[in-house]
């Protein structure tokens, strides 16, 4: 089965839905929505299994409410491995994605891999690059997908910026300039306020508080728009508000494949900024800028020329563009269809499973260079550098080695 | 059974989702897709039948791709409407979309609702003003819900503003100014261009072509946001492209109830503007501008006062708002989304309509004020409006009334 | 003695300084302040003589303080105009500007032609067509300049705008829209605040107030840029705000010489909206956007192209452009520069009368068709429009023509 | 006699104008034109004196076109300073600019500080801190104004920032990030490229580049508008175009006063940015952001609120930004104003000198904390701050120490 990775149509399943389960997402859950949003969106995925809450009763209740059978409705995810594990043929599910707290990650996707399906986690893939290299083994191992939801990547506008470097339109990269900043945490000094507290706990979030969060996010886009990995970095983190373990702003200098410069900021504390996610890419022949709040606008300017404005929707745009949009242009389209992007892709790779022969590679499982959802080995290399990130600041700004992705064994 | 229009829970159905049939929006049409991921997104519509082409095969070959059982994948609209007639109990079709040539969207509304179905149809809803008011009283008469596809009501920022001026914030309006233009005809001249000569077509229109198809939505939010609809116009059309019949360009003065003062400007030739579609609504104690392509952002200045960045997904916003946001602040929501709330009203109208008595009034069918999406009498007044504008263009400028809708007989 | 045209190098005056004065703009004025920068900005113009104030005491007073010599600051135009016109020589003054009340205009401007001076006058330039018209005969008659200020036209991107079109990088232009609107008589209802009551009193102002005050800026601009004037327009008038006799909102459709479509909206009670002089030029070949509030940036769109932004400053613009640039790109020039190039280009045709023959036409005065400041004729031209639109706003939208400029008899 | 800091009225000096020597700013200098502009806009200043270029026979002639009188053209800056050092009562010069290479600043303004002149120097003050100490040792020994042309400061709404600051409104300042990064160096390679090629040849600038050059102002910008001063910072230098000795892109940490975090970034690479000088400070009760390209907006937000925008000349501003303004709200104000207020509170602190006694501190030569002209204290800690960067990026990020202003001896 030849998979064509061209313009999704929106809904077209000739064959059967696949089958979905879902972790975590339960009721109130800020990201659970938007998974169950994105999944929905081109008819591919149907909800079939999940054990969405930490609390047994809720999590069954709430399943039931959104439409799960019963018996595919789990208190826990150890029941959901066991129970699923024992189905097959039609019933067996395709994806399970994986939208826990974050120290939960690691064995909840070991867990579902090693059963043998294909699992798309929530980003931090897990709380160790050791733990990430352990799932990208059992991934290679097991012949599974392990997708991460880096899901600002499904942005269309963001594919086209990556197409344009590798068709060497801004010829040689120089320059990567990355942020991510808000000011939504910049009332933390309130104790009472325990939805933002816990995120400055390093006994639930690691070393790491705010570079973790979205400066990881800022740093995947510079390796996916680029197509080079991270490989040292200097970082300096500052607790702004008073009485935080964490870092809540972060400045990191790196360098990456073939001497690429970068710069990335992250900010908890910027008060007035909503959500400042900002790439930028300079090379000898252009630059590109591009911003999630305006998402559906590039700004492309040739050395030695004018600023353009490029147009999500607009003709001529590179066929992951193309590909990744689903409605005219100069009609918003927002995250929900970029996560959206993450899902048809899966859905495209899934589908070809069957057919595919076991010479593929990665923890990806994907023979198809177009198929662009990151996959573990992007979650190894984020979790890699954070933890750089974390030596470097404690070093005082001293540079640091990010590890590559290990070999296969 | 008390319908709750709190914010919509993403894929909360914990009854069975309701039957959804489609008469359109076939391969290729550019506001099919947009439908199936709106109708689909908060999983409340299960796509269960279709009549998506003119061409019989084209239909029911689309239909099975897209998941439709085939003994509901349907040749023409005239057999779907046929044997859907005859199901009853669960699976009788709960809403019908028509998204076909605006010159049968009245029979095929006409018809659906005379068989009982609750019907959406795009916009135009008719060609005349008579048939919409024909439309109006056979909904009325079947109790029906007949809801038009104004779909930019649907953005959660436009609501806001509609809810500001019912909380009176700022008093007394007293102008409204829209535009919606674009540029995307401006190459028109161009006789093998089908996808733009159609619409300059009287034979295929009507009397209007960018007022009846972009000015009408401008039309519409002026009196959605406001609570007041159009009582008298003055319109400019012009032909910018040589050899056009119809308008490419026109201008609208207009005066709403209690002496609203109107301006809206629309065009499809102007170059540089993608999709041009802005509000301002100024009273006497402040003012508010909205435009389509930075939808989640709205402008807000109290008079005496600094401008303020309202953001879609802040707290504190209306409940109608509020409502209508499904992602975090900061994030973006488009279109599909928009719509997305237009499907979401109508199925908590849907779902209320069997404990509803007979004690409705007009065509929306819900006893629930909460509910914004447009409806048959909106659809009649924005044909009344270009019948009226027209007229005016035709005696230069003279300003023509634009009837009311018909007291039920 | 040749003129050069060329850029223009601040302070570069080998010769002489140009003797300069001013009647009105006294102290508090709001538009004195920005015509002695403007005057003073590249040192080409002394302040040599001043009746300054209605009141003789202050006129003086202010003028000393402003440094002009005891003997010529004066207590009222009539002294001025007799005192100034028995100089000569190197005393005799090279430009009398007319900054005083609208209704003074005339027997001011009259006066110092009639005496052989140059004058540039506010606008408007008279508050009857008949006026105007004289104005010019007595300007052609003296062979003076009587150049009236549209400063916005100093811009150097609109400059760029006219040069675009002219050089039909545009094609053929089919539609301008123009816009001022601001909010600041929205809080008008305020009986004492006199600064914006006689705006609208008809005693003062005549028979327009917002249209004669920002809309005639914009529809000057519309001639300006496309170089065709309005032949003939319909028009709206509104007092949005109760109690104001004159409009304080107006909406005019126009067409202009080749058939050019316009659109003209200007308000004062468009709450948020600071200064909203917005230009749109749309031709067979490309679209042009331009912001007074964002004057450094012009934005062309090439038909079935992309949107690019022009930035005041950069390399290769027009000679019109260039010459009206002082600072490097990206810094931003504002409105006392542009007001500016009008004195720096009045500068130049006052140091080529000596020389120039008698064979020059129209009430510029100037051999050079580069020097780009607005003359008698474009005063007359708005004035005529005014008219013409209050004329049609009385007889409901009744397309008006407006006369063009009478020839020399 | 006290000076009182209201706001400027254009043109209004009751006593003479100020005599003003240049030396630099020749045909061609890009900077020499903004200080003409400056200098003249207010009327305060009349050109007296110049030494203009390094040509004696171009100084001299660009000096009479200039319509400096013919004894007072000069071919050096060593001839000005001792003929001018000769000249007493009326003929005295009040101020001397300095626009020279920068190498050259240390003697020129030490010379004229030496003997008795008040000096307006252009950044870099001088080329090492040592000669910057000098430099201020001097000024105060002499009770002259050594001021230093960190123009942008000048700005109305960046005076509205350091006020707001000041007056408590964002609380503790926790974090400053400034920017100022363009793309006009990104095609660097080219060899031909004189204007280009000498910015980065150490014999010409010293050890930095980038960071000279742009990164000092953005980091005068951040200690201008908290009142903190630099205390340590960490560089990360780059020459992204290949061939370059000097850094054409610089990111930096630093700690400030008080603890506030500082972030910056620079560059000459960035393609497609223009000039991209843009403040952002966040404290406990608030943020503010501010980009030069939209210098007349300034946008403010509450913690827990939403984003205001300031706009320039709108009432109630402090008193800084009211006198630093002088047209009226919504219309532009740019560059040459800003620098202009540079001068304007200059002439302020030059006309209070005759009656100021002895006490006044630093080389402001300022009874008058209300005048904001940065002095040679300012251009002192921009050096050493760059010093401190070079080190720190030989070093690899290591943290470095800002030195303090030395005591007067």
């Amino acid at each position: 089965m030849a998979v064509r990775a061209s313009r999704m149509v929106s809904g077209l399943s000739s064959v059967a839905r696949l089958n979905w389960g879902l972790v975590g997402g339960g009721e109130g859950s800020q990201i659970g929505p938007v998974h169950r949003m994105a999944a929905r969106l081109d008819g591919e995925f149907s909800l079939a299994a999940g054990a969405l809450d930490a609390c047994p009763e809720s999590s069954r209740a709430f399943a039931l409410r959104l439409g799960i059978a019963e018996e595919r409705a789990y208190g826990d995810w150890q029941d959901m491995l066991a129970a699923e594990s024992a189905r097959d043929g039609d019933d067996r599910l395709d994806l399970v994605t994986v939208a826990t707290p974050n120290a939960t990650h690691y064995p909840i996707t070991r867990g579902f891999l090693e059963a043998g399906f294909n699992v798309l986690c929530e980003k931090p893939l897990t709380m160790t690059s050791d733990e990430a290299a352990d799932i990208i083994a059992i991934a290679r191992a097991h012949g599974r997908i392990c997708a991460v939801n880096f899901g600002y990547s499904g942005y269309p506008l963001v594919r086209e910026m990556r197409a344009m470097v590798r068709q060497g339109q801004l010829g040689r990269v120089r320059l990567v300039v990355v942020e991510f900043s808000h000011g939504h945490h910049a009332a933390g000094d309130d104790p009472d306020n325990p939805r933002i507290r816990w995120r400055y706990d390093p006994r639930q979030v690691g070393n790491s508080a705010q570079f973790a969060d979205c400066g990881s996010h800022a740093l995947h886009l510079a390796s996916f728009v680029t197509g080079r990995q991270v490989e040292r970095l200097s970082a300096d983190f500052a607790s702004c508000v008073p009485g935080r373990e964490l870092e809540d702003d972060a400045m990191v200098a790196f360098r990456m494949q073939d001497g690429i410069v970068g710069r990335l900021w992250t900010s908890a504390v910027a008060v007035g900024r909503q959500h400042g996610l900002t790439l930028q890419v300079s090379g000898e022949r252009g630059g590109l800028r591009w911003q999630q709040e305006q998402a559906n606008q590039l700004y492309w300017c040739p050395v030695g020329g004018r600023v353009t404005v490029i147009e999500r929707g607009e003709a001529g745009l590179s066929a992951d563009a193309e590909r990744a949009s689903r409605i005219a242009v100069g009609h918003v389209e927002g995250m929900p269809l970029a996560f959206a992007n993450v899902y048809a892709d899966l859905a495209l790779a899934i589908r070809s499973q069957a057919c595919a022969g076991a010479e593929q590679e990665g923890s990806g499982g994907s023979p198809d260079d177009a198929l662009l959802y990151p996959i573990a080995e992007d979650g190894f290399r984020t979790v890699a550098a954070t933890e750089a990130a974390v030596r470097s600041a404690k070093r005082h700004g001293a540079w640091e080695d990010v590890p590559t992705v290990p070999d296969p064994i």
